[in-house]
């Protein structure tokens, strides 16, 4: 398999983690967003989204989108888990992914922010605003599920889904210097993640295109 | 059951779709966002997150967020299938879900144009530009992939997941008057989808809060 990813992109992220964490091997092909090589002619006969990241099965068989990527894993590569078993904690698992997958991540990034300068006139000081405005509103909606389930990982004794998608969101937040005092149970998991293999593998700094 | 709906959100709209194909009763719960039903101390109690749909199967068994919710039905009441059986099919249908849930309508609704005309000084023409943006990239995404499976509905002979999150998206489109011109096969599989009994009775102008 071949991963195309950037080292910084939150959903090329995710797809490492979920990698790391079934211990699948995999080629890391690095797509430079800045560069603009998703738009090339090469990448656009691959994945003609032009969107990292992307897994290359066999020539012409290419999954896109994070989160349908991670469910594809988790159903041909089933151990270890990503899910619990009972639907209902099924189903409090995926309304976490989703806050973050679809609350947060799709407000929160380069392609949002550049139209927001092009078309609005948006500053640094106004960009900081909206990132931190969105994210808030996620976060807050992820510490109230975390403080409920109350265990080591987002949802249980080993990481999942809500990991995967918990702990490249909260990178950003850092990045954009967005402050995480409100959700201390958010700080907990993302510290008992960043402390498990899976997680320090796929992070940004470990990757190949990761400038250093 | 009791769904919580705004007859005009996507979000609830995509829920009551999956459950008419399912063939699943439930009571009707209206919701009016205008009105800030979401922010009540009642509604509070029951979904924190303060968004609609939310689906509670008993007195503290509480679902929300629309994609965890369809995989939950899916789950407990498999016919009929929403899903192919085909892991990489299901990817190509999840992948086109979440242009949709995590592309555009992440975007596209009343709280991102409140926070835009409060933060950004935009007016109807320039909300009208956001939207048109944000829809029509994602809109090229599902259409390749609609030209790709050349089906009556978006993956198949039956209704699924696709179609239950393109139809709502196409309504919205045509609420805000983005031209679909450009997208034959969205327009053909919505026509289809449109032509179908569960599509009709989800419906926004049949729900018991549409203002009539």
């Amino acid at each position: 398999m071949k991963l195309y990813s950037y080292y910084r992109s939150s959903c090329s992220y995710r797809v490492r983690i979920a990698l790391a964490l079934k211990e699948i091997d995999y080629d890391y092909v690095a797509i430079n967003l800045l560069d603009g090589d998703q738009a090339s002619a090469h990448y656009r006969e691959i994945n003609p989204l032009k969107l990292v990241p992307a897994l290359e099965l066999a020539p012409g068989e290419v999954i896109g989108q994070s989160l349908a990527l991670c469910e594809w894993l988790e159903e041909t590569h089933p151990e270890p888990p990503l899910y619990p078993t009972a639907p209902l904690e099924r189903a409090r698992v995926r309304a976490m992914v989703t806050t973050v997958c679809s609350e947060i991540q799709p407000l929160c990034n380069m392609g949002v922010n550049n139209y927001l300068v092009s078309q609005h006139d948006a500053t640094t000081e106004s960009i900081q605003r909206w990132q931190a405005h969105w994210m808030e509103r996620g976060f807050v909606a992820v510490e109230s599920a975390l403080a409920e389930s109350g265990t080591e990982f987002c949802f249980g004794s080993t990481p999942g889904m809500g990991d995967i998608f918990l702990v490249p969101q909260v990178y950003n937040a850092r990045r954009f210097k967005v402050s995480l005092d409100a959700y201390p149970n958010i700080q907990r998991v993302v510290d008992a993640c960043n402390k498990h293999p899976a997680f320090s593998t796929a992070a940004p700094e470990q990757q190949p295109d990761y400038p250093g």
